[in-house]
């Protein structure tokens, strides 16, 4: 059995577990995990389909294990596709949200871009497309997770190409890209980060400029924006935007929505809409279609991430073996990989260069339409940071809840 | 630990289960449990907290754990208080919904009576009662469980008697209970309990009978509507309420509301009126407060399940002795076993006598402010049935779910 | 599977166990358990064995597991039976030993009397009944256990009855059977337990006298052996001996063969040839063969236990009911019970009386040819001690050992 | 808890085991595994002590585990080394053996060479140069593992330099690493490689010059002894030893002593001792001492294995790192590795060129006095083949055992 059971709770504890002990009124003993709802090929699936005749025809194609002889067991096998399409009928329809501002907006799954393909659902698109005049959609973490992705597997579902690509930034970003700051994942930000540094950003920036790099290779336009913070100086700002356009950015624009709402992104508004009037809104793909999974992740990784090669463990080595030998050994690949770094160390900010991705883990996803590759150390299911923010919550007497920020 | 996580599914594979595998960055290694979420503890909390101010002070009291030296640890002293009382904020508002017939109805919060309390949520009955001029609250499965809870675990949170019991019967489950049909937990209903059989009936009466003991036992008066299904037969129907009344049911009434709506159940409504107006409304608990809970084991056993004698297994009985070490030993007891018997036996069908109950285990619910006593075989995680409902479950081509009956 | 592994160490934390993880190429998990070698049904079928065909016999009978269905397999399915017997080959052959008087002694198997029949092997005893005048064989732990098992296991596959029981018991025992003492299995022993007290002695012989009584009934005579310590006063001694006679023994004798050798066993050792030559020899077993085990088992429990009931819990209730409907249900019983009472709750010393025998699992040892019942809280596999005696051992300048007593 | 378990039975379900389950009274859960005996730190303590004085200090050097804060715990600290001691007094002697011409050979540990050092106890040594004229010791499988251990990590604690290495080759052998043959691990061999083929022999015969140039760089001389089959014919006997003689050999002679005796050997012998009176007896290492764990892998994969790169899993970069820190990290290095290649490959025979070795967990053996690195796929407790030796092993009537060849 390949499929794990889903949570969404961050709980490091149940990335390795056994279950089925007691005997066999209670199952039999298996070694498996369980994942983030937000890394489960159902949600991907519900991501990726575009009615329910589609999600039902995904579903069916989920391969939920293998038989002792090795061979491909789907969820159409095993009869549950009828109750899961039952479960998920009304969750295929887009949840439409309104803003502060009371403008709409459609809010459809959740599919994180360094576990999963990022970007959210094919149907709220289209629902967008047809009903307003421009369509923003969000590719999720890093350029080279969640824009990959909307490029090489969201697209084909969609079938339609964006104009521009919009690349988020911020000045405390930069600074930790330049490498001058000791920043690990689970620990508190250096708080001096928040202090005026212009060489920091202008180290940094060769992050940035990768990423515009990578867009352009797409054949797509960037506008980046510069999302401000209330600590950011006006010469960082004004540094970020230099560097922006240095690096060959089509346009580059401060928004300070965050403080002033629409009336602080109406600069940048005006930026994408004229960068994607301009645009000819043809993409061209970094891997074509129906190459073999160990070229997609070599492309991938070379073009994108920029490594000098690319090694698979023995474990992953086997399950090359098996999806060519099954025939699925030219699906698309799904790219796990932490978002914090071009590569797959966490610590290796900046532009890395030189270094050899790991694929530890292949995972047939073939509901969604494609292989999984694990890269590095990254894990399918979070764990909490050291000092939880739980710890900080609570209710107080007019039963208002604290502690959230 | 003692703390189980829980899922709202019946994955009998999730009983036993071992978490924390693969080193030290993935928690260490436990044994442990899901609970389904009917039994949690954190539900018979909410049920029974008054307000804000109670359910904290209750969730503050939850055992976690033991530290390696045996001293309990509660959820106040690992400072996750305020973010479970943030996440339960809103659910402690009862849900408004109202039936086919455009009545309003309160549900809210959903203990299983035989792996829990029961009851529903102490703060609905307390709206209730500010607002209607009668309140009518669900004690869940057969009167030996949620009857018995209601009083002994429910009331004293409420602070309210009840004036009359209604206790629902059918004329399949008295035949079930003649032991003249193979009746299993996870096979179909023998189709020979459609057919009339008047012998059935008069033999699995003592069901009944025993049944309308208990409650006067609790000194409450007893009004046995008989829940009517389309292949009773009248003589079937008139039978039980002869046998009702016979055995000492103050009124007995059938109701055909499932078919007939509102207008199929006011003879039923009319005589709970009258038994109640008629009422004295004195509740006579069966176990005194403040006993050890061997004593309420045995009280709950011997006067209310008709059992002869009380067994402790060793484990059960060594956690008894750590509870009366530390100042627990005098809790009310939540008593979990089968609601398909009496009896800890699932298969002694009727009224069973001579019999052992034998208690497996013992787990301090000090939040809830009770010990639970798993007796028999009962498990507080239910498995899926040899043929799950699941596989006959679809979505048609016009989006309709079909197969749920 | 039901067959264990066995490991000739203490090791608690080898009594649960999950194997065969880690994916196919490492076995299938499974959750298992490792025996001490002492309670190996390999042990056994080597003491019971009368020649290489009847080894081979039964080691073909020995139960591996079941399969998935639920029939039983045997190490004759497995085809293994060959190479088993080719690894005890040598094993069947007694050992030859000498005393440090250079007087022979056969010490040939090692199954220990509390978790397995407690006996020497069956060739052995051959050898030495053709060698030697008189033969003295060992049947361990406590004569409730050792000599039970003597007469219902062994002599069936001996063939041969013994003509007088020599019952050895110690002053300090007599004391520890008081009560007066506290005393348990990992702690050291009181040092009080040396002082003289007659009166610990005359209270403890209530075991002593209950010993006497279940050898006459299973029709021997007995002498008592009273193995002198150097902490013994003579007052003791004699009140001993006379207690002995009191309680009914044919006869009762100080050894002091411990610090005198053979010459300290004189008296002991003509009293005991009298009893034998006065002997009938004719052995009346409590039990009859072919019995229901269930019935077995209570008649050792209730006429030599002294237990007023015996309890079956869930599982083994369901062991009981699997092994008849294999047609098992009436081979004799090997009962694994702690040896430091008659009851099975290791700190009720002297002669309880009223209890209930709880049997928590039965095995199919059908290569040994009987079924084993584990009452109590009895484990196959022993742990250390708190302070394990590993600590005080070392090895000296000299190559010479230290620590050992 | 570093320290895992030994056994002397090939089992793969104890490689990934769970132990200690079932409660706090039975161990605490823990994920470990068995080793095989013969991969024991304590066995290769024990092949590597000159006496008893020796062996308790690198027993007490044992790492046994970390603490929770990752500092180092001794098998000193947990006070179990005159334990350890005591068991292995007896065993620290050399067993003294004759062979089937009755002439005496010392036969002292059994670390494998694939997975431990490889080479008997350096006591036996001792003994045999004090005793005999000339001393042969086996440094077992393939030279690239038995001498290469032989010279850097037996060598520092025998203090001796041999002055000849004698390397065993057969036809078969040569046949097999042509690559003209399908063979794996488990499976039995093509029965073709008994038919003369000089072209096999031919092609082989790389890694024969291998191993020459491999021994030569260890500044030794090397005598090639042919170990003759009786399917090999004349013509592929004299080919073998022309090749070795090509490939650099001082000398190559046939030994037919399995058919013949010591009188098969006598030209081997005479080879041997012309060519041990010419050696000037100077081992010239390939890995310096007190070089980083790192380097001394690099060197041995370089220069021995022909390796062109090394790469570390993450988890064994990250015990590297770990070992650095605890000054470990310039221990002398023992590499596991599979014999049946000169990469980490088993597949790939002959003389493999351009691969890169990885080096999946490094094991702190600070008894033995090294760090034992794991290549490739190696398993340090092996499995049986798929059809086991043991099914065609019986004993006859005469007590015979049959089915061993």
């Amino acid at each position: 059995v390949l499929w794990p059971r889903v949570l969404d709770v961050n709980d490091r504890a149940l990335r390795h577990v056994i279950t089925g002990l007691g005997g066999l009124a209670h199952g039999r003993p298996r070694e498996t995990r369980f994942d983030i709802t937000a890394t489960s090929e159902i949600m991907a699936v519900l991501s990726l389909a575009r009615d329910l005749p589609d999600l039902k025809r995904r579903l069916a194609a989920i391969t939920v294990g293998r038989t002792v002889t090795g061979e491909r067991v789907t969820a159409e096998q095993i009869g549950i596709v009828g109750a899961l399409a039952a479960l998920l009928r009304d969750a295929l329809d887009p949840n439409l949200l309104q803003t502060s501002e009371h403008t709409p907006v459609l809010v459809h799954t959740g599919p994180f871009a360094n576990i999963s393909h990022g970007n959210g659902s094919v149907i709220a698109d289209l629902v967008s497309l047809k009903l307003a005049p421009y369509t923003l959609t969000e590719a999720g973490f890093a350029a080279d997770l969640g824009l990959e992705k909307l490029i090489h597997l969201k697209r084909p579902a969609l079938g339609v190409d964006p104009a521009v690509a919009v690349l988020v930034c911020t000045v405390r970003a930069l600074k930790y890209h330049s490498g001058m700051f000791p920043v690990a994942p689970t620990r508190a930000l250096d708080p001096t980060l928040s202090a005026e540094n212009l060489d920091a950003i202008r180290a940094g920036a060769v992050n940035l400029r990768k990423h515009i790099e990578n867009i352009h290779r797409f054949g797509l336009p960037v506008v980046v924006a510069i999302n401000q913070f209330a600590t950011d100086t006006q010469r960082e700002l004004q540094l970020v935007r230099e560097l922006a356009l240095e690096h060959g950015a089509e346009r580059a624009e401060v928004s300070s929505s965050w403080a002033d709402g629409s009336a602080g992104a109406l600069d940048l508004a005006r930026a994408v809409v004229t960068t994607a009037e301009a645009s000819r809104g043809r993409v061209q793909p970094v891997v074509r279609a129906d190459r073999p999974i160990e070229d997609s992740i070599r492309a991938i990784a070379t073009q994108i991430y920029g490594a000098a090669d690319v090694a698979f463990t023995s474990a992953a080595e086997k399950q090359l073996q098996m999806l060519h030998q099954e025939g699925l050994g030219r699906l698309p690949v799904c790219m796990s990989k932490t978002p914090l770094s071009f590569s797959d160390d966490p610590s290796a900010v900046g532009c890395p260069e030189g270094f050899t991705l790991t694929v530890k883990e292949l995972r047939p996803y073939t509901g969604a339409g494609y292989i999984t590759a694990l890269c590095g150390d990254i894990s399918t299911m979070p764990g909490l940071p050291r000092a939880a923010a739980a710890y900080n919550i609570d209710v107080d007497s007019d039963g208002c809840i604290t502690g959230l920020v």
